[in-house]
Protein backbone atom coordinates (compact mmCIF):
# COMPACT_ATOMS: atom_id res chain seq x y z
CA UNK A 1 0.00 0.00 0.00
CA UNK A 2 1.42 3.43 -0.79
CA UNK A 3 1.89 5.97 1.66
CA UNK A 4 -1.21 7.88 0.84
CA UNK A 5 -3.41 5.15 0.38
CA UNK A 6 -2.18 4.55 4.00
CA UNK A 7 -2.90 7.43 5.47
CA UNK A 8 -6.67 7.74 3.60
CA UNK A 9 -7.42 4.26 4.87
CA UNK A 10 -6.84 5.17 8.63
CA UNK A 11 -8.36 8.17 8.84
CA UNK A 12 -11.34 6.40 7.32
CA UNK A 13 -11.05 3.83 10.04
CA UNK A 14 -10.53 6.43 12.44
CA UNK A 15 -14.06 8.00 11.21
CA UNK A 16 -15.57 4.40 11.34
CA UNK A 17 -14.24 4.11 15.28
CA UNK A 18 -15.64 7.49 16.09
CA UNK A 19 -18.91 6.73 14.50
CA UNK A 20 -19.06 3.46 16.65
CA UNK A 21 -18.34 5.21 19.69
CA UNK A 22 -21.17 7.44 19.24
CA UNK A 23 -23.71 4.55 18.61
CA UNK A 24 -22.34 2.95 21.79
CA UNK A 25 -22.48 6.29 23.70
CA UNK A 26 -26.35 6.78 22.27
CA UNK A 27 -27.05 2.85 23.23
CA UNK A 28 -25.78 3.66 26.86
CA UNK A 29 -27.54 6.82 26.82
CA UNK A 30 -31.11 5.51 25.98
CA UNK A 31 -30.67 2.97 28.87
CA UNK A 32 -29.72 5.63 31.60
CA UNK A 33 -33.13 7.33 30.01
CA UNK A 34 -34.80 3.94 30.10
CA UNK A 35 -34.26 3.55 33.58
CA UNK A 36 -35.22 6.74 35.16
CA UNK A 37 -38.28 6.63 33.00
CA UNK A 38 -38.81 3.29 34.96
CA UNK A 39 -38.92 4.66 37.57
CA UNK A 40 -40.82 8.42 37.20
CA UNK A 41 -43.71 6.47 35.49
CA UNK A 42 -43.41 3.59 37.90
CA UNK A 43 -43.18 1.15 35.24
CA UNK A 44 -42.16 -2.92 35.88
CA UNK A 45 -41.95 -3.45 32.36
CA UNK A 46 -39.54 -0.60 31.18
CA UNK A 47 -37.13 -1.87 34.38
CA UNK A 48 -37.23 -6.00 32.18
CA UNK A 49 -36.29 -3.90 29.42
CA UNK A 50 -33.40 -2.48 30.66
CA UNK A 51 -31.97 -5.70 32.42
CA UNK A 52 -32.62 -7.87 29.22
CA UNK A 53 -30.37 -5.27 26.79
CA UNK A 54 -27.23 -5.13 27.65
CA UNK A 55 -25.95 -8.00 24.78
CA UNK A 56 -26.07 -4.99 22.08
CA UNK A 57 -23.27 -2.61 24.08
CA UNK A 58 -21.28 -5.60 25.06
CA UNK A 59 -20.97 -6.54 21.75
CA UNK A 60 -20.05 -3.00 20.78
CA UNK A 61 -17.77 -2.78 23.61
CA UNK A 62 -15.51 -5.71 22.10
CA UNK A 63 -15.65 -4.69 18.59
CA UNK A 64 -14.46 -0.88 19.33
CA UNK A 65 -11.78 -2.22 21.27
CA UNK A 66 -10.72 -4.71 18.54
CA UNK A 67 -10.91 -1.56 16.35
CA UNK A 68 -8.28 -0.02 18.46
CA UNK A 69 -6.41 -2.30 18.50
CA UNK A 70 -5.93 -3.29 15.11
CA UNK A 71 -5.22 0.90 14.07
CA UNK A 72 -2.64 0.57 16.74
CA UNK A 73 -0.82 -2.62 15.73
CA UNK A 74 -1.24 -1.45 11.45
CA UNK A 75 -0.70 2.29 11.00
CA UNK A 76 1.41 2.86 14.20
CA UNK A 77 0.03 6.07 15.01
CA UNK A 78 1.62 9.10 16.42
CA UNK A 79 0.97 12.21 18.45
CA UNK A 80 -2.66 13.37 18.68
CA UNK A 81 -4.13 9.76 16.12
CA UNK A 82 -2.23 8.33 18.81
CA UNK A 83 -3.42 9.86 21.86
CA UNK A 84 -7.14 9.74 19.71
CA UNK A 85 -7.30 5.66 20.17
CA UNK A 86 -6.03 5.85 23.52
CA UNK A 87 -8.82 8.36 24.27
CA UNK A 88 -10.97 5.26 22.18
CA UNK A 89 -10.05 2.58 24.20
CA UNK A 90 -10.32 4.91 28.55
CA UNK A 91 -13.96 6.07 26.31
CA UNK A 92 -15.40 2.66 25.39
CA UNK A 93 -14.46 1.20 29.00
CA UNK A 94 -16.09 4.73 30.16
CA UNK A 95 -19.35 4.14 27.98
CA UNK A 96 -19.55 0.10 29.23
CA UNK A 97 -19.32 0.96 32.44
CA UNK A 98 -22.35 4.02 32.09
CA UNK A 99 -24.50 0.74 30.63
CA UNK A 100 -24.18 -1.35 33.21
CA UNK A 101 -25.20 1.70 35.71
CA UNK A 102 -28.14 1.60 34.05
CA UNK A 103 -28.84 -2.08 34.84
CA UNK A 104 -28.07 -1.50 38.64
CA UNK A 105 -30.47 1.87 38.90
CA UNK A 106 -32.72 -0.69 36.95
CA UNK A 107 -32.10 -3.16 39.57
CA UNK A 108 -33.04 -0.53 42.22
CA UNK A 109 -36.41 0.82 40.65
CA UNK A 110 -37.31 -2.90 40.67
CA UNK A 111 -36.87 -2.85 44.11
CA UNK A 112 -38.23 0.68 44.88
CA UNK A 113 -41.64 -0.52 42.85
CA UNK A 114 -42.80 -2.99 45.75
CA UNK A 115 -42.90 0.28 48.09
CA UNK A 116 -45.44 3.03 47.65
CA UNK A 117 -43.21 6.37 46.40
CA UNK A 118 -41.20 8.01 49.32
CA UNK A 119 -41.89 11.25 47.82
CA UNK A 120 -42.06 13.17 44.55
CA UNK A 121 -39.26 12.97 42.18
CA UNK A 122 -38.18 15.81 41.27
CA UNK A 123 -34.06 16.21 41.41
CA UNK A 124 -33.64 12.30 40.63
CA UNK A 125 -34.50 12.79 37.11
CA UNK A 126 -32.89 16.67 36.60
CA UNK A 127 -29.69 14.38 37.71
CA UNK A 128 -30.21 11.90 34.96
CA UNK A 129 -30.66 14.75 32.71
CA UNK A 130 -27.92 16.49 33.57
CA UNK A 131 -26.07 13.06 33.58
CA UNK A 132 -27.42 12.04 30.04
CA UNK A 133 -26.55 15.56 28.78
CA UNK A 134 -23.13 15.69 30.08
CA UNK A 135 -22.40 11.93 28.46
CA UNK A 136 -23.73 13.31 24.78
CA UNK A 137 -21.54 16.66 24.79
CA UNK A 138 -18.26 14.68 26.28
CA UNK A 139 -18.79 12.46 22.90
CA UNK A 140 -19.47 15.22 20.79
CA UNK A 141 -16.61 17.00 22.17
CA UNK A 142 -14.37 13.80 21.42
CA UNK A 143 -15.78 13.84 17.74
CA UNK A 144 -15.10 17.38 17.10
CA UNK A 145 -11.93 17.61 18.92
CA UNK A 146 -13.58 20.21 20.76
CA UNK A 147 -11.92 21.18 24.02
CA UNK A 148 -14.81 24.52 25.03
CA UNK A 149 -17.14 21.37 24.77
CA UNK A 150 -15.33 19.09 26.52
CA UNK A 151 -14.97 21.79 29.66
CA UNK A 152 -18.24 22.64 29.81
CA UNK A 153 -18.84 18.94 30.78
CA UNK A 154 -16.25 19.41 33.69
CA UNK A 155 -18.19 21.76 34.87
CA UNK A 156 -21.78 20.67 35.11
CA UNK A 157 -20.40 18.00 36.80
CA UNK A 158 -20.58 20.20 40.18
CA UNK A 159 -24.25 20.63 39.17
CA UNK A 160 -24.65 16.85 40.08
CA UNK A 161 -22.59 16.81 43.47
CA UNK A 162 -24.69 19.34 44.43
CA UNK A 163 -28.15 17.56 43.55
CA UNK A 164 -26.66 14.18 45.08
CA UNK A 165 -25.82 16.21 47.98
CA UNK A 166 -29.99 17.31 48.42
CA UNK A 167 -31.71 14.55 47.50
CA UNK A 168 -29.50 12.62 50.17
CA UNK A 169 -30.61 14.98 53.05
CA UNK A 170 -34.16 14.91 51.56
CA UNK A 171 -34.43 11.35 51.96
CA UNK A 172 -32.64 11.06 55.18
CA UNK A 173 -35.14 13.27 56.41
CA UNK A 174 -37.86 11.19 55.30
CA UNK A 175 -36.38 8.06 56.80
CA UNK A 176 -35.62 9.47 59.95
CA UNK A 177 -39.51 10.59 60.16
CA UNK A 178 -41.27 7.55 58.56
CA UNK A 179 -39.10 4.30 59.02
CA UNK A 180 -41.07 2.53 56.25
CA UNK A 181 -39.34 4.98 54.17
CA UNK A 182 -36.35 3.65 54.74
CA UNK A 183 -36.11 0.64 52.47
CA UNK A 184 -37.41 2.93 49.28
CA UNK A 185 -35.48 5.50 50.46
CA UNK A 186 -32.33 3.76 50.20
CA UNK A 187 -32.72 2.76 46.65
CA UNK A 188 -33.64 6.37 45.82
CA UNK A 189 -30.03 6.97 47.37
CA UNK A 190 -28.25 4.51 45.24
CA UNK A 191 -29.84 5.44 41.90
CA UNK A 192 -28.65 9.23 42.82
CA UNK A 193 -25.14 7.75 43.05
CA UNK A 194 -25.20 5.56 39.99
CA UNK A 195 -26.56 8.69 38.28
CA UNK A 196 -23.43 10.40 39.84
CA UNK A 197 -21.24 7.84 38.74
CA UNK A 198 -22.21 8.43 35.10
CA UNK A 199 -21.23 12.08 35.26
CA UNK A 200 -18.23 10.64 36.29
CA UNK A 201 -17.75 8.29 33.30
CA UNK A 202 -18.74 11.77 31.19
CA UNK A 203 -16.22 13.91 33.03
CA UNK A 204 -13.70 11.28 32.48
CA UNK A 205 -14.55 11.36 28.59
CA UNK A 206 -14.09 14.95 28.85
CA UNK A 207 -10.15 14.88 30.34
CA UNK A 208 -8.86 12.32 27.67
CA UNK A 209 -10.39 14.54 25.02
CA UNK A 210 -8.88 17.79 26.33
CA UNK A 211 -5.42 15.19 26.92
CA UNK A 212 -5.79 14.37 23.21
CA UNK A 213 -6.25 17.58 21.87
CA UNK A 214 -4.14 19.53 23.98
CA UNK A 215 -1.38 16.42 25.23
CA UNK A 216 -2.39 18.69 28.68
CA UNK A 217 -3.62 16.79 31.88
CA UNK A 218 -6.28 18.29 33.58
CA UNK A 219 -7.03 15.24 35.88
CA UNK A 220 -5.23 16.42 38.79
CA UNK A 221 -5.65 19.95 38.35
CA UNK A 222 -6.92 19.58 41.97
CA UNK A 223 -3.84 19.42 43.19
CA UNK A 224 -1.95 22.99 42.12
CA UNK A 225 -4.18 24.79 44.06
CA UNK B 1 20.09 2.16 17.28
CA UNK B 2 20.33 -1.26 15.86
CA UNK B 3 17.42 -3.63 16.15
CA UNK B 4 18.69 -5.58 18.75
CA UNK B 5 19.83 -2.70 21.44
CA UNK B 6 16.06 -1.25 20.05
CA UNK B 7 14.53 -4.36 21.47
CA UNK B 8 16.73 -4.76 24.36
CA UNK B 9 15.68 -1.44 25.59
CA UNK B 10 11.76 -1.46 25.00
CA UNK B 11 11.66 -4.87 27.38
CA UNK B 12 13.62 -2.70 30.12
CA UNK B 13 11.32 -0.09 29.58
CA UNK B 14 8.04 -2.49 29.96
CA UNK B 15 10.01 -3.79 33.21
CA UNK B 16 10.00 -0.12 34.44
CA UNK B 17 6.30 0.18 33.66
CA UNK B 18 5.42 -2.95 35.41
CA UNK B 19 7.30 -2.17 38.60
CA UNK B 20 5.88 1.38 38.57
CA UNK B 21 2.29 0.11 38.31
CA UNK B 22 3.09 -2.58 41.27
CA UNK B 23 3.82 0.59 43.33
CA UNK B 24 1.26 2.39 42.22
CA UNK B 25 -0.89 -0.97 43.05
CA UNK B 26 0.69 -0.90 46.54
CA UNK B 27 -0.14 2.41 47.26
CA UNK B 28 -3.67 2.33 46.56
CA UNK B 29 -3.68 -0.68 48.76
CA UNK B 30 -1.87 0.91 51.43
CA UNK B 31 -4.68 3.71 51.58
CA UNK B 32 -8.00 1.16 51.20
CA UNK B 33 -5.87 -0.47 54.42
CA UNK B 34 -5.57 3.03 56.10
CA UNK B 35 -9.33 4.12 55.52
CA UNK B 36 -10.68 0.26 56.91
CA UNK B 37 -8.12 0.71 60.17
CA UNK B 38 -9.42 4.38 60.44
CA UNK B 39 -13.10 2.79 60.89
CA UNK B 40 -11.63 -0.64 62.95
CA UNK B 41 -10.08 1.39 65.65
CA UNK B 42 -12.13 4.48 64.94
CA UNK B 43 -9.22 7.27 64.50
CA UNK B 44 -10.03 10.77 63.00
CA UNK B 45 -6.18 11.20 62.40
CA UNK B 46 -5.88 8.23 60.48
CA UNK B 47 -8.95 9.32 58.32
CA UNK B 48 -7.11 12.81 57.65
CA UNK B 49 -4.20 10.57 56.49
CA UNK B 50 -5.71 9.20 54.12
CA UNK B 51 -7.71 11.79 53.07
CA UNK B 52 -4.49 14.35 52.45
CA UNK B 53 -2.02 11.89 50.65
CA UNK B 54 -3.57 11.45 47.50
CA UNK B 55 -0.74 13.28 45.24
CA UNK B 56 1.88 10.39 45.13
CA UNK B 57 -1.04 8.15 43.29
CA UNK B 58 -1.62 10.91 41.01
CA UNK B 59 1.75 12.14 40.27
CA UNK B 60 2.31 8.13 39.35
CA UNK B 61 -0.93 8.07 37.52
CA UNK B 62 0.54 10.96 34.92
CA UNK B 63 4.00 9.49 34.89
CA UNK B 64 2.73 5.96 33.75
CA UNK B 65 0.09 6.99 31.28
CA UNK B 66 2.93 9.16 30.14
CA UNK B 67 5.48 5.74 29.79
CA UNK B 68 2.68 4.11 28.04
CA UNK B 69 2.42 6.82 25.33
CA UNK B 70 6.08 7.21 24.62
CA UNK B 71 6.37 3.02 24.22
CA UNK B 72 3.59 2.93 21.90
CA UNK B 73 5.07 6.06 20.17
CA UNK B 74 8.44 4.88 20.20
CA UNK B 75 8.31 1.49 19.82
CA UNK B 76 5.19 0.35 17.52
CA UNK B 77 5.01 -3.05 20.04
CA UNK B 78 2.92 -5.82 18.38
CA UNK B 79 0.34 -8.42 19.56
CA UNK B 80 1.11 -9.37 23.47
CA UNK B 81 3.26 -6.57 23.88
CA UNK B 82 1.12 -4.13 22.22
CA UNK B 83 -2.31 -5.74 24.63
CA UNK B 84 0.28 -5.36 27.34
CA UNK B 85 0.75 -1.87 27.13
CA UNK B 86 -2.99 -0.93 26.47
CA UNK B 87 -3.51 -3.23 29.08
CA UNK B 88 -1.42 -0.61 31.19
CA UNK B 89 -3.24 2.28 30.47
CA UNK B 90 -6.67 0.71 31.52
CA UNK B 91 -4.70 -0.85 34.69
CA UNK B 92 -3.32 3.01 35.65
CA UNK B 93 -7.04 4.22 35.09
CA UNK B 94 -8.38 1.57 37.57
CA UNK B 95 -5.47 1.67 39.91
CA UNK B 96 -6.11 5.92 40.15
CA UNK B 97 -9.97 5.02 40.88
CA UNK B 98 -8.79 2.38 43.86
CA UNK B 99 -7.51 5.53 44.94
CA UNK B 100 -10.20 7.82 45.15
CA UNK B 101 -12.57 5.04 46.56
CA UNK B 102 -10.17 4.91 49.60
CA UNK B 103 -10.97 8.48 49.71
CA UNK B 104 -14.66 8.37 49.77
CA UNK B 105 -14.09 5.31 52.41
CA UNK B 106 -12.16 8.06 54.53
CA UNK B 107 -15.04 10.65 54.02
CA UNK B 108 -17.74 8.19 54.86
CA UNK B 109 -15.45 7.23 58.40
CA UNK B 110 -15.46 10.83 58.83
CA UNK B 111 -19.26 11.26 59.08
CA UNK B 112 -19.35 7.26 60.77
CA UNK B 113 -17.35 8.56 63.70
CA UNK B 114 -19.92 11.48 64.80
CA UNK B 115 -22.76 8.67 66.07
CA UNK B 116 -22.04 5.83 68.03
CA UNK B 117 -21.25 2.60 66.37
CA UNK B 118 -24.29 1.21 65.11
CA UNK B 119 -22.67 -2.78 65.52
CA UNK B 120 -19.79 -4.55 65.64
CA UNK B 121 -17.65 -4.46 62.43
CA UNK B 122 -17.02 -8.29 61.04
CA UNK B 123 -17.94 -8.19 57.70
CA UNK B 124 -16.90 -4.77 56.73
CA UNK B 125 -13.32 -5.17 57.48
CA UNK B 126 -13.92 -8.99 55.95
CA UNK B 127 -14.56 -7.20 52.59
CA UNK B 128 -11.45 -5.16 52.39
CA UNK B 129 -9.14 -7.83 52.92
CA UNK B 130 -10.93 -9.50 49.82
CA UNK B 131 -10.81 -6.24 47.93
CA UNK B 132 -7.02 -5.92 49.31
CA UNK B 133 -5.93 -9.57 48.38
CA UNK B 134 -8.24 -9.08 44.63
CA UNK B 135 -5.96 -6.31 44.02
CA UNK B 136 -2.42 -7.61 44.65
CA UNK B 137 -3.08 -11.08 42.64
CA UNK B 138 -4.49 -8.72 39.90
CA UNK B 139 -1.01 -7.14 39.74
CA UNK B 140 0.91 -9.84 40.02
CA UNK B 141 -1.09 -11.87 37.21
CA UNK B 142 -0.28 -8.81 35.21
CA UNK B 143 3.41 -9.14 35.73
CA UNK B 144 3.45 -12.94 35.74
CA UNK B 145 1.13 -13.21 32.76
CA UNK B 146 -0.71 -15.62 34.82
CA UNK B 147 -3.84 -16.49 34.12
CA UNK B 148 -4.56 -18.66 36.88
CA UNK B 149 -4.46 -16.38 39.31
CA UNK B 150 -6.51 -13.99 36.86
CA UNK B 151 -9.00 -16.19 36.71
CA UNK B 152 -9.09 -16.45 40.52
CA UNK B 153 -9.28 -12.95 40.69
CA UNK B 154 -12.77 -13.23 38.99
CA UNK B 155 -13.99 -15.91 41.08
CA UNK B 156 -12.92 -14.39 44.37
CA UNK B 157 -15.57 -11.30 43.40
CA UNK B 158 -18.32 -13.30 44.28
CA UNK B 159 -17.34 -13.72 47.65
CA UNK B 160 -17.45 -9.74 48.05
CA UNK B 161 -20.98 -9.50 46.15
CA UNK B 162 -21.97 -12.41 48.99
CA UNK B 163 -20.61 -10.27 51.94
CA UNK B 164 -22.20 -6.84 50.33
CA UNK B 165 -25.49 -8.30 50.35
CA UNK B 166 -25.18 -10.01 53.84
CA UNK B 167 -24.01 -6.45 55.50
CA UNK B 168 -26.69 -4.47 53.58
CA UNK B 169 -29.26 -6.95 55.16
CA UNK B 170 -27.88 -6.54 58.81
CA UNK B 171 -28.06 -2.82 58.60
CA UNK B 172 -31.34 -2.57 57.41
CA UNK B 173 -32.35 -4.20 59.77
CA UNK B 174 -31.12 -1.75 62.50
CA UNK B 175 -32.36 1.00 60.81
CA UNK B 176 -35.47 -0.26 61.17
CA UNK B 177 -35.44 -1.32 64.62
CA UNK B 178 -33.49 1.95 65.62
CA UNK B 179 -34.05 5.32 63.60
CA UNK B 180 -30.92 6.69 65.33
CA UNK B 181 -28.85 4.20 63.58
CA UNK B 182 -29.88 5.47 60.02
CA UNK B 183 -27.60 8.20 59.39
CA UNK B 184 -24.54 6.05 60.72
CA UNK B 185 -26.04 3.47 58.89
CA UNK B 186 -26.37 4.45 55.43
CA UNK B 187 -22.52 5.34 55.72
CA UNK B 188 -21.17 1.86 56.52
CA UNK B 189 -23.64 0.58 53.67
CA UNK B 190 -21.78 3.38 51.67
CA UNK B 191 -18.42 1.66 52.20
CA UNK B 192 -19.34 -1.95 52.03
CA UNK B 193 -20.39 -0.42 48.24
CA UNK B 194 -17.13 1.46 48.16
CA UNK B 195 -15.13 -2.01 49.00
CA UNK B 196 -16.94 -3.83 46.24
CA UNK B 197 -16.17 -1.33 43.65
CA UNK B 198 -12.57 -1.58 44.56
CA UNK B 199 -12.99 -5.52 43.91
CA UNK B 200 -14.65 -4.32 40.37
CA UNK B 201 -11.55 -2.65 39.44
CA UNK B 202 -9.30 -5.62 40.36
CA UNK B 203 -11.62 -7.29 38.49
CA UNK B 204 -11.37 -5.49 35.35
CA UNK B 205 -7.45 -6.01 36.24
CA UNK B 206 -7.89 -9.67 35.64
CA UNK B 207 -9.79 -9.38 32.73
CA UNK B 208 -7.52 -7.14 31.38
CA UNK B 209 -4.72 -9.18 32.27
CA UNK B 210 -6.39 -12.42 30.42
CA UNK B 211 -7.19 -9.98 27.66
CA UNK B 212 -3.22 -9.57 27.36
CA UNK B 213 -1.93 -13.00 27.43
CA UNK B 214 -4.37 -14.74 25.64
CA UNK B 215 -6.32 -12.15 23.32
CA UNK B 216 -9.47 -13.74 24.89
CA UNK B 217 -11.94 -11.55 26.09
CA UNK B 218 -13.93 -12.77 28.84
CA UNK B 219 -15.55 -9.61 29.59
CA UNK B 220 -19.04 -10.30 28.79
CA UNK B 221 -18.86 -13.93 29.18
CA UNK B 222 -21.90 -13.88 31.15
CA UNK B 223 -23.98 -13.07 27.66
CA UNK B 224 -22.77 -16.86 26.60
CA UNK B 225 -24.87 -18.29 29.44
Amino acid sequence: MDTERHVRHFQDELESLKTRLLEMGGLAEDRVRLAVRALVDRDPAIVERVLVSDHDINLLHIEIDHRCFTLLALHQPMAVDLRAIVAAVKINTDLERVGDLAINIAEAVARYLLHPPVKELIDIPRMAVIAQDMLRDSLDAFVRRDIALAQSVLDADDKLDTLKTIVFRELLTHMLRDPGTIEPGLDLILISRHLERIGDHATNVAEDVIFMVSARDVRHHQDDK
